[in-house]
């Protein structure tokens, strides 16, 4: 597949998938005739950046998560040591998507509502069984996600899914980037910029190299039990730093390479 | 909407959302145009017993379960009063999900692989924010799943996802019932049929006035959180019995007045 960005966009006209050219203010955005999934055959529709808002750059039938993948972040939140507390997979919902620039809105009963910085692989192909080393022969691409979580629901509830799967609490996006093999996986940086009373600090700043499951062994460990269908997506998980965010805050996941995911936080 | 039964069927002609008439052989399946969740516009095409093979009812956007939610099944799975441990959220993927009749395959690393029969909801419009009396107004009808889990895995891994949704491990069906008020829904016998070596055992016996939360308390806490859209299904939590599954058994759950889900049980 030719190396691109593909994303989905709104502009008067609708909705559409597209592939995206260009940087900043230059981005130009041509619509193409189907999904991300086949090679694009481009309707000629083309948009520049001020004719369009970015949505999220699909809509998964199922987002599969692994929890506890850095040792930092285990330590931050469990108060104990990842060799006690391995890496976990959860679920959340497709109904908790929003694009880049959405509210992430958080309801009354939703307290110490956190992000979760983490690098996001896009599914380009039916697959089971995959062995680790073939884990690039059925990712479309990368993007990114905020894991969302309410601490106080996770813990009081003992099972993630309602704490990690309301409404907006899995901002996705900006696109998806194609072009794996130009990217170091193994040593990709992950940062979270909040902006909170108008001062912005860097609240996470780590990296890829810090995974305790890698890539491969990752989707290795999703396929044994689960197909995974074009469009799932599967977030690799959030290194420590996480914190809270409160309505009036605006929040930016970063990953060189592959892009920035901004969201305001707002009331429900 | 008129009373009615809604499936989905496999036919030599291909595969087709249809309502069912009539009992046992004598059930007939219409063929319908669109889904379940408008006015059915029949196309012509009727079926007999012996020309198809039922699907399950619906492809969810997701599955939204309630564990914890039976007293006497809290005591045996997690040797602890359902006091202090309160029915939680958690959720199956899509891709777990197989009709009446297709087979569980237990894969190699899933040990002590258990039943759990229980009432399922299928969500008919999307909705959020729905209070406990009105639910009524949002579910299209009630079907059968069997929330197949691997006790090991669950408790190994703390959170679900893996345990309960490995492919193979939702089966649901038979069919959609939509009379509704025809059903007592505070008190519907649920029942697990265990067929192992030639013997059928009774192994769940229990009934639907044993819940924790009732159904209109179980949409209200779900959908505080995450919006439903139809076809969603919602697990109603499973009663006590639950047993270990074999490759070479058959386990069928039944509700009277819903029908019987009877799959058989293999390894992967």
């Amino acid at each position: 597949m030719t190396v691109m960005r593909f994303g989905r966009i709104a502009t008067p006209d609708g909705m559409f998938f597209c592939t995206i050219d260009g940087v900043g203010d230059d981005e130009k955005y041509r619509v193409i005739r189907d999904t991300p999934f086949t090679t694009p055959n481009y309707t000629g529709q083309e948009y520049t950046k001020d004719q369009v808002r970015l949505l999220a750059p699909v809509l998964p039938s199922k987002i599969v998560a692994i929890g506890r993948n850095y040792a930092d972040h285990v330590a931050e939140v469990f108060q104990k040591s990842a060799e006690h507390l391995p890496p976990t997979l959860f679920i959340k919902p497709p109904t908790a998507v929003v694009g880049p620039g959405a509210a992430i809105k958080i309801p009354d009963f939703a307290t110490k509502v956190e992000f979760e910085g983490e690098l996001a692989l896009v599914i380009g192909k039916p697959c089971k069984k995959v062995k680790a080393d073939d884990w690039k022969s059925v990712v479309l691409g990368f993007t990114i996600i905020n894991d969302v979580s309410s601490r106080d629901l996770q813990f009081a509830d003992g099972q993630w899914a309602r704490a990690k799967g309301i409404d907006t609490f899995a901002p996705l996006g900006p696109w998806i980037e194609t072009d794996i093999n130009s990217i170091d996986v193994d040593n990709l940086p992950i940062k979270a910029h909040l902006t909170h009373d108008g001062v912005t600090e860097t609240k996470q700043d780590s990296n890829s190299s810090q995974m305790i499951m890698n890539l491969g062994e990752i989707i290795e460990m999703i396929t044994e039990s689960m197909t995974l269908l074009p469009g799932d997506v599967i977030c690799t998980g959030s290194p420590a730093g996480t914190a809270a965010m409160f309505p009036g805050d605006f929040i930016e996941i970063e990953i060189p390479g592959i892009g920035k995911l901004g969201n305001p936080v707002k009331r429900a």
